[in-house]
């Protein structure tokens, strides 16, 4: 790995001023909301106490349910509060799956998902599919849904879907590296027609673009809290009252038997809180973020060999601007903005700043050695115009540097 | 359901001053240490960023964890951060299990739990020796530890452990009804020579007696912070290097692959910091606590027909205080409380309010009509002397009503 604070690679140097997030897509920054609901929930306790207190917790609990189902077009049965997306994720994939087994027989175990899903997903479809010791001969079959240039759902190409072969199809809203949307209502409305479960990985979207569950017609849906301003250990399940839901995670029967362990009503309430003000402003978002994205994008697109992910034209988050710069490496390019005051990712480090070329880049059809140089930057809340200044003057500079420092390795 | 409030039985009417909370196990009022901590942490970032916030929220979880290492006997990097004791004891009896099939082959099937077990432990193991739908043939099969009248396991009449057909074997520390202490010790020591891995769920024990996870010898234990005084949505697994995990919880691979999802370095601190609290009293607690269980329960020992099923003879936990009183309905016990300013369970409704013959009184061998009115009061921190005066008076009488309206209804 090259070493861009090597004396011989000068560096742009620590800009004065406040350091630029441009990593809001890992997580957001806490929104005042839901740091006050934090505070004004903070004694409460067992939401099952049959007790005042407990009582009170419960009513702090379904309050927040029910906010929540209201803001995202459910109804507040419909809404599981869990600790993650990736919780959520798991609850769903394994849930809807075993729940095909239980409801439709051993003959329902095709899944099909794409190549580009986020890790909570890919793995859970792995572990499924061959993954589970134990479990003797798989139980279930992986379909890879083909994905175009920009790592969308071809739907068209995607077959029918068939209710006595078909256990579940998944399908993320939005991607958490390109932020290109996925054409999940024409998905579902496939999988609806063949009456085949639809999940939905709607961690990037929620919060973000107006989410209407019944409209969309997915079995399950899934959400993170930190990823909209709420508060971590908090995420949102959406599960359809007949969606036959058979939860991996098993104990004392909370949250309708899908998700056990002491409910939160505290976390409960921050994650409602910062749901809200999401939600208020997404439209205004939406328009300052996307100006911002289009900006970057545009001086990314004038440095040599640039290669740029985010599709607006095809549909993307607005927050979102990943791209690659060949012969520079990811982590340079990270390292480089670090020193010069900004926080950013290569879009695929999620889970342990380990970086590898992304699966999403590679499964788009990038090569290996372009998929490396990627740079995700990711705005919200926290972005302003004075950032993304900063961001459009450093940018060239540090693919430069970061190229010479790969030629150097 | 006797309606406790009927006029025609007279209510204790509500006392002035504070009401009582005595249902510590359930949950612990939140310590100002982990308050504290969490108003101190409230603005980290991604700890997975590769930038100044990132490294710093890295660093905020990696000190939690070394912190909690040091309290609970184990290395820092056998400290996994989970969301709840449930998902603890999920990732610990399902990852084992499945960890034994990929090391040890498809004979090792056989998994030991005694019936008193939480239902955490008891609902995963039964997912597991045949729930599991689209699992084909079961892959384990439950053995039943036998227990003695007080819950305990016997552990002369255990049987060997044998890691060619033993899955693992896994016993809770504490009950969290009665209170009573297993021999743990004594079976991690017999199913270590013979191979088997063990399981501890002390979710009712961290933080309330001390414990060294090196000496213990086990190669898990769960707990759960919201127990000692910490946040909700936090749990700790312990679980040595060396031991076969393979969880069942797919994603991004944070915590050692065993528990994905974004990490939440202010929950930990939080965690942290109640632990080293609740640690540092335990003694203090102990005694302290002990001496009010003793008063309430020879109160209770002079009500007709009480049956006390905390055996602090046998070792039980300090704060625990659980009885029947036959005649009476637990319900019936808990609202007549209620209305009296005290905040109690029957000790078996965990899940979501319903109050059933709780499994654990049953296991050990009490009769339905007996343990339908069961009462546990539980002590901690927030308990003072008064609370208890007042508890003792009261009891008698809440308990004569209750079965005036067990006998009306």
């Amino acid at each position: 790995m090259p070493s861009p604070s090597h004396p011989s690679h000068p560096s742009p140097g620590p800009t004065p001023g406040a350091r630029i997030f441009a990593d809001h897509a890992a997580t957001a920054p806490l929104r005042p909301e839901a740091a006050r609901a934090i505070e004004e929930t903070g004694r409460l306790l067992n939401p099952a106490g049959q007790y005042a207190s407990g009582r009170h917790a419960q009513r702090v609990l379904e309050d927040a349910r029910e906010h929540v189902a209201e803001l995202l077009g459910a109804d507040r049965a419909e809404v599981i509060f869990t600790a993650s997306g990736t919780e959520s994720d798991n609850l769903a994939v394994q849930g809807l799956a075993y729940g095909a087994k239980k409801t439709r027989g051993p003959a329902a175990r095709r899944i099909h998902s794409a190549v580009t899903e986020h890790p909570a997903v890919v793995e859970t479809v792995d572990w499924l599919c061959g993954g589970v010791p134990g479990g003797g001969t798989p139980q279930f079959d992986h379909v890879a849904l083909p994905v175009d240039g920009s790592g969308r759902v071809q739907v068209g190409e995607s077959g029918a879907f068939d209710a006595a072969r078909d256990a579940l199809v998944t399908c993320m809203w939005a991607n958490n590296e390109t932020g290109n949307l996925q054409p999940v209502h024409a998905l579902v409305q496939r999988a609806t027609d063949g009456g085949v479960p639809f999940h939905v990985d709607a961690v990037q979207v929620v919060g973000h673009l107006p989410v209407d569950f019944h409209a969309l017609g997915a079995a399950t849906l899934a959400a993170s809290a930190h990823k909209f301003g709420g508060p971590k250990s908090m995420g949102i399940l959406l599960a359809r009252r007949d969606a036959a839901l058979v939860s991996p995670l098993r104990g004392g029967g909370q949250e309708r038997g899908v998700r056990s362990g002491t409910a939160n009503p505290q976390g409960a309430a921050a994650t409602a809180a910062a749901l809200a003000a999401a939600v208020a402003e997404i439209e205004v978002q939406h328009r300052r973020l996307g100006e911002y994205r289009d900006r970057v994008l545009s001086v990314a697109r004038t440095i040599p060999g640039a290669q740029v992910y985010t599709d607006p034209d095809g549909g993307a988050l607005a927050g979102h601007a990943h791209m690659a710069f060949p012969g520079a490496e990811g982590d340079s390019l990270i390292m480089l903005l670090d020193v010069a005051g900004v926080d950013a990712s290569t879009g695929s480090a999620c889970s342990a700043g380990v970086n590898r070329a992304s699966h999403v880049l590679t499964g788009m059809g990038v090569p290996v050695e372009v998929a490396r140089g990627a740079l995700r930057l990711t705005f919200g809340t926290a972005t302003t115009a004075q950032d993304v200044d900063r961001l459009c003057s450093l940018l060239p500079g540090v693919v430069d540097q970061a190229r010479a420092a790969g030629m150097a390795f």
